[in-house]
């Protein structure tokens, strides 16, 4: 609802107008459903104003190719073709990224996290996206394939105005700190625990 | 992630197939952020498995346009143009049904969300769409504007495989009972007790 009211008004020297404009570094966390989605939901919006998006899954096995990816690398073909919307570029860390395609060599996910991320710092940066996916970082950040440190200040000091999503459970704490949103999203009831699967069109 | 294994196996008489195409009825609700976002988003992918997607937008005041609804309805487009995904539609309550406009008539809310919920019983008995979106339905069930018994029985004895999400805060208990999925979105951080207003392309 953009006629939310805010509680208070902070004495920071900005303008409502400014204020508005500051760019977010959002966090989705929670064990329940929805983080991913909802974050790629917030891409589509972003296309639809005209921004550069990238999104990059920091996903161990990301070898499918889910819903999301498919439309909106199709609203980037769109963006080329007509200009409606804005660009689009997905990465995923799964069968090793686009830009380091490495030939026969084992895959090391460690290695391929670090790699992943020092791309991502790179674009921040030089500002390369409006809005920035993060999607799963937190389990690299968790399980110490990027530096927590790192991590947090190059996003929480990032130039200009670029939008960050960062999704995944278990957000590490110093991250929350620094994010000016962050929902956490909660299992009130799943059909797994009755004992359904994954389904086509609804899980990816 | 498809890969997800059930913690346990129900004694239904079903295969693990049957029982993974069984339709879901899920519902986003919680005082955070990210409910309708994540629903659009599954939107987008059941668009992309061809799947006929029909938007109900249970809104007061929804005369403005989200850029979800500007990208479906290009996607609905697009399958009619092209064949790619599926067929969409998007209704919204806020400036009267698209179906039943009327002109010059003072809008009666409460009327207004009893005939939207009249037209979506009526395409759940003709099974017309494969996922309903009822976005914000939580509060005409809450304000008594629609009679939660008629809702509650008819989402739960719908015929055939009709997917719905329901979106909104404080879901009824009768509603989460029979559904299928729940999942709560908790505010943990908001930009906007630091005194930050609604933003375009992330709010709208």
């Amino acid at each position: 609802m953009p006629q939310g009211k805010p509680l208070t008004v902070p004495d920071d020297g900005l303008s409502t107008r400014e204020r508005r404009q500051q760019p977010l570094l959002m966090v989705h966390t929670g064990d329940g459903k929805g983080k991913s989605t909802a974050a790629f939901g917030l891409a589509i919006r972003a296309w639809n104003q005209g921004w550069n998006v990238g999104v990059f899954q920091f996903v161990k096995s990301a070898k499918w190719r889910i819903g999301e990816q498919t439309v909106l690398e199709r609203l980037g073909e769109l963006h080329r073709e007509t200009g409606e919307g804005g660009p689009v570029e997905w990465h995923k860390m799964g069968a090793g990224w686009s830009w380091s395609r490495k030939e026969g060599s084992e895959t090391d996910h460690a290695v391929e996290a670090a790699e992943g991320w020092a791309e991502v710092k790179r674009r921040l940066a030089e500002e390369s996206h409006d809005l920035l996916v993060l999607d799963e970082f937190t389990y690299p950040m968790e399980w110490g394939w990027v530096d927590v440190d790192d991590v947090v200040e190059t996003l929480a000091n990032r130039p200009g105005r670029q939008y960050v999503v960062v999704t995944g459970r278990r957000a590490h704490p110093r991250l929350v700190e620094v994010a000016d949103l962050v929902t956490e999203m909660t299992k009130v009831k799943h059909q797994m625990d009755r004992g359904q699967k994954g389904q086509k069109g609804i899980e990816w």
